[in-house]
């Protein structure tokens, strides 16, 4: 789909791992500095609107990427999310939680309750790319 | 786990349709009414830590409620997440959306703009519990 949908038109962030049909981005958000993305590179609005296959390799990269960043930030709890009310392009967000952080315990689309207190380091971004790579694409790395 | 967690405590709504590694339930929600969980009959937090199979009955049955869903409320949008930071243990949230319900197209956690102007049909649980068990236990159906 071209014109009109955000994630057909851009990456939707830093690009740290891709293939044919999945990519993993990291948007840099000032509340929750370690959130990622998972995008499915076609335009489909449903899981359930997928080949076995294809929803298989979406969960694959969000359960890498999961991995990568309890390994990297040991966050006090993982959150994942696919809503696509605005954006109807499949993506999952694959969010590190810290009890410190803007939202805790609630949603981060819930009401900001206090400041980020954390930022990642400054070699996060090269660092899960790299993680990415060797769970994802053992060949490569 | 015992004594401690609600989900170990209690099933979390009427169960349609659980095995002995995962539980559908629906809480009848006021303002989501057709909102329901899947819920890992084991006390555990994150799905990396879940065995391959054991991510797979789970997911397998968000597909088959998801799948459910949609053929019995043609929702204009499915929502799935994975939060667990108040109770950590996994349950996933399925959710249909409506273009008028309470927060669309805000996630249900936002900030809620419209009172809930849709209930299920009065036979929603049976229905949906028959649509589980013809795609997760077809040898009963």
């Amino acid at each position: 789909m071209s014109g009109g949908c955000a994630l057909c038109d851009t990456p939707g962030g830093e690009v740290l791992w891709a293939d044919e049909r999945v990519r993993v981005v990291w948007p840099a958000e000032a509340d929750h500095p370690g959130l990622c993305r998972v995008v499915l590179q076609a335009h489909v609005a449903e899981m359930t609107e997928l080949a076995r296959s294809e929803r298989d390799a979406l969960m694959t990269a969000v359960y890498a990427l999961e991995e990568a960043l309890r390994e990297l930030l040991a966050p006090d709890k993982m959150n994942l999310a696919s809503f696509g009310n605005r954006i109807a392009h499949l993506h999952w967000h694959v969010i590190p939680r810290f009890t410190d952080d803007p939202h805790f315990p609630a949603a981060i689309w819930d009401v900001r309750v206090r400041p980020n207190p954390r930022p990642v380091p400054s070699d996060f971004a090269p660092r899960l790319s790299a993680a990415l790579t060797r769970r994802l694409s053992p060949g490569v790395a």
